[in-house]
């Protein structure tokens, strides 16, 4: 696999936290590689403390040039301002199948941000909620009845700094092609993984005639990531 | 969306941490629906506490019935025992598109295991190993080089009980087809996501003549959950 070396202190700060530990993680701290990460997915693990131990729960997350944005409702019943969470986006893009046991892996891409998160209020609320519907459904925003006043309220949006974050990408394929395990002769290589948007499922409910508009439907066939 | 309530404590045990509180959740306790989540999947998120603050950290895993075996390498540095972890399995399966913004949603099956993890040793670790191996990459185990004792020693695996877990599964079209928003005459449904394997990518230094075995290439074409 590419092992891409931490490249230092570009524009993220690499905390203790985030710095890269592992020989064979491959760390990159710029932020052109963490906004390329968040792009590429719509559902984070966000990690919160809850009676001093993690939780993990999945979410839905936006982003914009200096915060994500995540849907905190599952999490919102666990947090005590002002704990420290962590948020992990992880995209899968094939097994590294080798010629030993050991040296078989994953390639994928993953970018980790701690920060203390925000409930977001008023007009900066409504408009993390923009965002974080435009990442996920583009062009739902608009064509979509938008939040009342009450759904407003009752919707958790976190705010995360992006100032303390991290990006690891493992890439290519296994690393003992030149070693001695090579002269076994066996196949390797890597087993991509795909993630694709199927055709859109009407609603049962739907009557007749109402049709998706194409914001929806020029994502069928395309790759999430 | 399709709400399956939360069943009881049927096999599973609900504690605190793990009963599900949000009405819109659904949450299914029996070990049959853990290990149907569990199996569609390869790799997890681990939430470890370190210095005080959640670290949520992508890493493969495998499972028998009693246990969720992950490899610990990426976390073994922050785990401090008797820590408990938690570890979440998560399959996104599509985004719902409602009619309003607010019940817009994912459909998704998610499972979530609390635990204070055991670092394997000796046959246990070399079984646990086998098992992990063989869930992200079945058929890998026989074919490939297996561990040496150091390649062992460098490994590390954390088993975690199954006995705190649950599982959240949220599927079906919008909830808004017979509320006052269907008059809006929008589109509503959902927009599937399928992961699938692709064919598989020879490491550019395996000599001419060495195809790949059966127990990989069917998988191509195959959904991964």
């Amino acid at each position: 696999m590419t092992e891409t070396p931490v490249t230092g202190l570009d524009e993220l700060s690499a905390t203790d936290r985030t710095r890269h530990r592992r020989l064979r993680e491959k760390g990159r701290t710029d932020r052109a590689a963490l906004h390329e990460v968040l792009s590429a997915g719509f559902v984070c693990h966000l990690g919160v403390l809850t009676g001093g131990v993690p939780m993990v729960v999945p979410t839905v997350y936006g982003f914009d040039t200096d915060h994500i944005y995540v849907h905190g409702s599952a999490a919102s019943r666990s947090l005590t301002p002002p704990d420290t969470v962590c948020v992990t986006v992880t995209h899968v893009d094939g097994l590294v199948l080798a010629r030993s046991v050991f040296e078989h892996g994953v390639n994928y891409r993953s970018a980790m941000v701690y920060g203390v998160p925000r409930s977001l209020r008023g007009d900066e609320k409504l408009t993390a909620l923009r965002i974080l519907t435009e990442h996920a459904a583009p062009g739902q925003w608009d064509y979509a009845r938008k939040p009342s006043r009450k759904e407003l309220a009752a919707t958790t949006i976190l705010a995360i700094s992006l100032a303390e974050a991290s990006v690891k990408v493992s890439s290519g394929p296994p690393d003992d092609g030149d070693g001695p395990d090579a002269a076994l002769g066996l196949w390797a290589g890597v087993l991509p993984l795909a993630t694709t948007w199927l055709p859109p499922i009407p609603d049962p409910l739907l009557p007749e005639g109402i049709t998706p508009p194409t914001h929806i439907t020029v994502r069928a066939g395309k790759q999430l990531s």
